[in-house]
């Protein structure tokens, strides 16, 4: 007998079908026996009448793994309108005790440290679970839609011989004797592949050692980065990124319906044009809607990043609002100048509901721009001698971005913690799960 | 006037276009001046005649990059069918000096050394670029297959508190003052995930700190791996395994064509059923074929890998065949034993072309079964306890493989050397590019 998942009753009323699964949850309600059977995708009512079948069950713990066979009966009552009928169990796996805590009620109980200490577990709540399901919507349609536009797939190496940035936070490893580094980002490497395919994408662990807690930072997370040769200026990053996040939120929509809806979360329209502001404009707005005078300074906080989005929603009804044109001097090294006012950069963030989601910008393509911008900021060229070499021979216009999954994840579906958002967070604390 | 790709001359005859890339060689054949410009997904020739023009381009080192503007027309002697005749020429971006080898010979001449040393120019060789399109494809095909199949991606830390398999051959990170191991395999999460999504795939770096210097053995590198619950045993997984192997081949078939053409591979065919060799007999044919005798042997050789290589092409016509059942003293602690011999495994290895691809099996998936596994082999279980704990709350059957992606590649074109399959390969002495 073929197994069927709980999310394909519907296709087999009237047919004695086989479920694998988890047992959710057994109750009795009006005298009648149901079973809960979790399988990977969904969640379906078993009915148990026959006292033998019912005694195989009833002493189990849940989360314990069962093969049902049954009748599928249209059942207008069930979750789903479909309930299996006239069961017969059979034990796989028992559980060898209660799940650290109630995996059946509708949300989790716990703390976040105690869900998190028991995430092995936890993650198979349908809610949990359903975060990660999206997560996976998220990584695929941002493939999927940089595929159609050209853009190839990169795979670069985590272990590297300096640090991205030229500066501290990077983890060190040692690598059969030397010192070795974690990447910070895939950035030189994608630069490097614009020369190879001009249009190129990563998704991939970047690693920063900085020593914070706070609700929006983890030491490891999943960095979706894209580069692409031959633009005009930052603004056709901004084109792409605007376009990209269009197709993501377009394929959450259409495939995750299911998700989204445990979820309570409300996917946010994506303008045909995102609104901008000018980092000093919008140092200025701020300065004049506030009182806070934030003029001259070199980076939006936390609150006016909130102000900005508020403004966003209010002005222009969007969940997203464009910065371009931050300091140079807050910049990394080989991000490119504003031609017209090189205090200024070609550079963007893009703020989702309030927070920043992604930083892109356009980067230098001279070798004598790399020259003069690593000795004007005091960094030694010597651990980069290898990036540099690209740009003495021929690379052409080029900027990207970079998102972070996780963040897109928590401003997305609302929740409180970045943690809440990663598998099995790495943090000040944490090494394990 | 919008820019068209080398590739897409054909849809264009007639009209005036224009095309961007870099200069990937110039030269004057029978009076006529050639220009072969190269962009991210080919190379198209284009016919100087204006003196001027050609003033623009002379001096010009190879790697320059150039905007072109001309006529597309059909000319069957071209490369591709088509050319660009009065082509006028921009400057984007001069070279500041001739490439470290020539990137515009059909083969490149350099060692494997000198061209690693360089290999953020030398990867814009079209065959070593090709190269690595070929990778992105059978990893989109990887990733594709799995989701028609119900597969859930998961992106798992690569930051840990202990060594996978209990034992050597780990990196060490400073984590903020503890010390944390590189990932040598997402193999605990994937198994750990099996318990919330049941069928998972994971593609990403992992880590082994061997301090060996062969052709066949990195020690960073992409793994492509899958997990599986509600299996019967580890023909389930090897099912699944060949036909994930036949998509891949399939999409190379049908969107690689050019890449295999420049690199002159074959791709193999994958039988319906892939031959199977039980390990012990594996060992006796062997033996009764060489005059060898390695019956009794713990595991295969290369040479016996290479021999079951012939004698699956020779019998079966096979570029694959699987070996089953190792014995499960060679395997790690997790491998399900053979319920009717427990000397052997339910474990295999998938070998195409002679060499070992993909090591997959069952996993034990009963608590008491992982303590009694870490206890006869004297690991100590307090480092696995999170992982541990899932199978307290009900693990199904379950088993999964990894697939090397350089491994694939360097067998599939045939490639001397491991290295050749890894953009940015780290070894013994390479921390960089």
């Amino acid at each position: 007998m073929e197994r069927v998942r709980t999310t394909e009753l519907a296709a087999h009323v009237g047919e004695r079908v086989a479920m694998h699964g988890w047992l959710h949850r057994l109750r009795r309600l009006g005298g009648i026996n149901f079973l809960a059977l979790r399988d990977g995708w969904g969640i379906a009512q078993a009915v148990i009448d026959d006292p033998e079948e019912l005694a195989k069950v009833a002493p189990l713990h849940d989360e314990s793994v069962l093969a049902l066979e049954g009748l599928v009966t249209a059942e207008p009552q069930a979750p789903g309108g479909y309930e299996l009928r006239d069961t017969r169990v059979r034990v796989l796996v028992p559980a060898e005790e209660p799940p650290p805590f109630e995996l059946n009620k509708r949300v989790l109980k716990p703390s976040l440290d105690v869900f998190l200490e028991h995430a092995p577990i936890g993650l198979r709540h349908p809610q949990k679970r359903a975060i990660f399901r999206l997560g996976a919507g998220i990584v695929h349609a941002f493939r999927s839609y940089l595929r159609s536009q050209g853009f190839t797939e990169i795979q670069s190496p985590k272990l590297v011989e300096a640090a991205t940035e030229g500066g501290a936070n990077v983890f060190p490893v040692d690598y059969l004797g030397r010192t070795a580094y974690l990447a910070q980002s895939p950035q030189f490497y994608k630069q490097i592949m614009v020369g190879v395919f001009e249009r190129v994408f990563e998704v991939g662990p970047v690693f920063r050692a900085e020593p914070h807690n706070t609700a929006r930072h983890i030491n490891e997370y999943v960095s979706l980065d894209v580069e692409m040769g031959f633009i005009h200026d930052h603004h056709t990053v901004m084109g792409l990124l605007t376009e990209v996040i269009r197709a993501i939120i377009q394929h959450l929509a259409e495939s995750h319906r299911e998700e989204l809806a445990l979820l309570d979360a409300h996917l946010p329209s994506v303008p045909e044009i995102i609104p901008s502001v000018y980092f000093p404009d919008a140092l200025e707005m701020i300065s004049q809607a506030t009182g806070r005078d934030v003029r001259g300074e070199p980076d939006l906080a936390p609150e006016d990043e909130r102000w900005l989005g508020a403004w966003a929603e209010a002005e222009h009804g969007s969940d997203w609002v464009f910065v371009t044109g931050f300091p140079l001097a807050k910049r990394p090294f080989y991000t490119h100048p504003d031609p017209g006012d090189p205090t200024y950069s070609n550079s963007f963030d893009l703020l989702f509901r309030g927070t920043e989601l992604v930083t892109g910008g356009q980067r230098l393509h001279r070798y004598g721009d790399y020259v003069a911008a690593l000795e004007s900021r005091g960094i030694d060229p010597t651990p980069f001698a290898s990036y540099l070499e690209v740009f003495r021979h021929g690379m052409p216009p080029h900027g990207g971005f970079a998102i972070g999954l996780e963040r897109f994840l928590m401003q997305l579906l609302g929740l409180g913690n970045i943690r809440e958002a990663t598998l099995f967070p790495r943090d000040l604390t944490r090494l394990s799960p």
